[in-house]
C-alpha cells in the first residue's frame, strides 16, 4: 500500500503549497482522493500515470478539494482516454462537471460515471474481489465524507512441501488457502493450518479531511493501518476550529489514539504557519506514531 | 503599457507550461485576460498584486481559458477582498461560478458583477476616462471574443514658456491641452499648436485567441500597437487548423501585416512542439516585428 501526497494544504493553492489531493495505490488500484486546483500538474510532477486512475473520490465541494477535477476530466479527453472513469462525491458534483462540458461542447469520449453521495451514514461505495471502499461521514461546514479503503482478507499461503507430504490433490489447494480443511488422497481430513501459513494481514487506510473533532468516526476507523486526519490548526488557534469546523493536531492524535490505529498522518495544514514541526510535536504528546504529510512525498506501508 | 504573460500554451496545464492567462497594465488598470487552471499560482509566481485586478475578461469557455477563474474568485474571498470584481465573458460563465459557490455555501463578501457576452458584433464593454475595451468577435469552435484595449487620446503637452510668453490666463491651459485655440489677455486668438506639443500617441492592444484565420477582424484591429494572435500550429500541421479552428504562425503574421500593426506577439502554442523558434521563423517570413510569448515574461510598449 502506497500513499502519494500531491497536496496537503488548506484553502488556496500557492507557489509552493498545493491543496488537497492524494493517490492511494492499493491492490493494483490507483485511487485518486480529492482533486484541488493543480492536481493534474502534481500528477505529472510526481510521475504518476494518469491512465491508471479509474476511481476518483471527492470528500466535499469546497474548492480546495475539487477545483482541479474539471481540468483532469477534460485532460483525460484530450489524451484520448477510452476507459471508464468513476467519480464518487457529493450530490451537485455531476451538475458542475456536466454544465462545464456542455458549455465547452466537449463531451468525454470515455464513459464518465458519477456516484453521487447523499447519505449521512457510512456506506459501501466500491467493492471488487480485492478492496472495499466505505464512506466515513465527517462533521464539516458542508456535507463531507472521508473514505475508508480496506483490503479484503488475503488468502493463506500454501506450504508447498507440506501439501505434497500430506498427499493432497492440487484441486484442493485453493480451498486450503481459503481456510477450509480438505480430505487427502487417502481420505484423511487435513487441517488447513497444518499445510498453510497465515495470510498477510489486511491493510486499511482512512482518509478524514475536512472535519471538526468528532468521536463518532472512531468505530468506523477502529484499528486501521493508516489514518490521515486533518489538522488545519495548532492548539494556539483552537478557537478557530469551532467556527470553521476543522481540527488541531491534538484532536487528530486523540482520534488516532482512541481508534487504536497503527499510524497517523497529519495534513490539511493552514498556510498561516511557517513550518510544520509544531503539528508533530503537539500530536506526539498524545499519540506516538505520527507522520507529517508533505506535497510530493510518498509513504509505503 | 505592460503585458505580463502568465501562460501561453494550449490545451492542458503541464509541469512547465501554463494555459492562457495574461495581465495587461494600461493607464493604471490591471486587466486579467483569460484565466486557465493555475492562474492564481502564476499571479503569485510573477509577483502581481492580486488586489489590483478589478476586471477579468474571458474569451471563451474552453477549459484552458477559464478553469482557473473559480479558484481565483474563491481566493479573493479568502483574502477578504472588498472591492468590486467585474467579469466579462460568454453567457454561461455566471451559471458555472454561481453554481459552485452555491454548492460550497461560500458567497463572496465583495461585489461580483458579471457582464455576459452574446453579441456576434464588436461592442464596447468597458469605458472610463482613460481606456476603452471592445470585443473582437473571433471564429472558433464555440462562441469566442478577443478583446481590444485602447487608450483614449492623451492631452497635448503644455509648453509652459510659450504660454507665459503668449500672455494666456491659466484658466485656459486645459482648453489648450485639449486642442482648442484661446484668446490671450490682450484679446488675441492663440493657435494651440503654437503653445503646446503633440500628445503622446495612444497605445492599443488586441488579444485574439482562439481563432481560425479570419480577415474579418482586420478592420477592428487596424494599426494597433500590439497584436497578440494565437498560433497554435506550425505550417506542417496546417491541416489541423480547419478542424480545430486554430491558426498557424503564418496566419497570425498575415493578419498582422494586413492590419498594419506595430508588433505581433505569438502565443497559444500547442504543446506538441519542442521549442518555439519555428513559430518565429515562419511568422517573420511574412511580418517582421514578431515576438514570442513565454510564460512568466513581460513586454513593455
Amino acid at each position: 500500500m502506497k500513499l502519494n501526497i500531491l497536496g496537503c494544504h488548506s484553502a488556496t493553492p500557492r507557489t509552493n503549497t498545493n491543496p488537497t489531493s492524494q493517490v492511494l495505490e492499493i491492490k493494483n488500484h490507483m485511487f485518486l482522493i480529492d482533486c484541488g486546483e493543480g492536481t493534474q500538474v502534481q500528477l505529472r510532477r510526481n510521475k504518476i500515470k494518469f491512465s491508471r486512475i479509474k476511481h476518483i473520490f471527492i470528500s466535499h465541494l469546497h474548492g480546495d478539494h475539487y477545483f482541479g477535477l474539471i481540468g483532469l476530466v477534460n485532460t483525460f479527453s484530450l489524451l484520448s482516454r477510452e476507459t471508464e472513469l468513476h467519480i464518487y462525491g457529493p450530490k451537485g458534483l455531476k451538475e458542475v462537471i456536466m454544465l462545464q462540458m456542455k458549455l465547452s461542447k466537449g463531451w468525454t469520449k470515455y464513459p464518465l460515471i458519477f456516484h453521487e453521495l447523499t447519505s449521512k451514514h457510512s456506506e459501501l461505495i466500491f467493492e471488487d474481489d480485492k478492496v472495499e471502499v466505505h464512506t466515513i461521514p465527517l462533521n464539516h461546514r458542508i456535507y463531507t465524507n472521508g473514505f475508508l479503503f480496506i483490503e479484503k482478507p488475503n488468502d493463506r499461503k500454501l506450504d508447498i512441501n507440506a501439501v505434497v507430504e500430506a498427499n493432497i490433490d492440487k484441486a484442493y489447494y485453493n480451498k486450503l488457502k481459503q481456510g477450509f480443511d480438505v480430505k487427502n488422497e487417502d481420505g484423511i481430513l487435513i487441517d488447513h493450518k497444518k499445510v498453510t501459513w497465515e495470510a498477510n494481514p489486511v491493510k486499511s487506510y482512512a482518509f478524514c479531511s475536512d472535519t471538526v473533532y468528532d468521536e463518532s468516526i472512531i468505530p468506523l476507523i477502529k484499528n486501521v493501518t493508516v489514518l490521515y486526519h486533518e489538522s488545519t490548526f495548532l492548539e494556539k488557534n483552537e478557537a478557530l476550529c469551532k467556527e470553521t469546523k476543522h481540527s488541531t493536531a491534538k484532536h487528530a492524535a486523540t482520534i488516532a489514539k482512541k481508534a487504536e490505529v497503527d499510524t497517523l498522518i497529519l495534513g490539511h495544514f493552514s498556510t498561516r504557519y511557517n513550518g510544520y514541526k509544531g503539528f508533530k510535536t503537539e500530536a506526539k504528546a498524545v499519540f506516538n506514531n505520527v507522520l507529517l504529510a508533505k506535497d510530493g512525498i510518498s509513504f509505503e506501508f
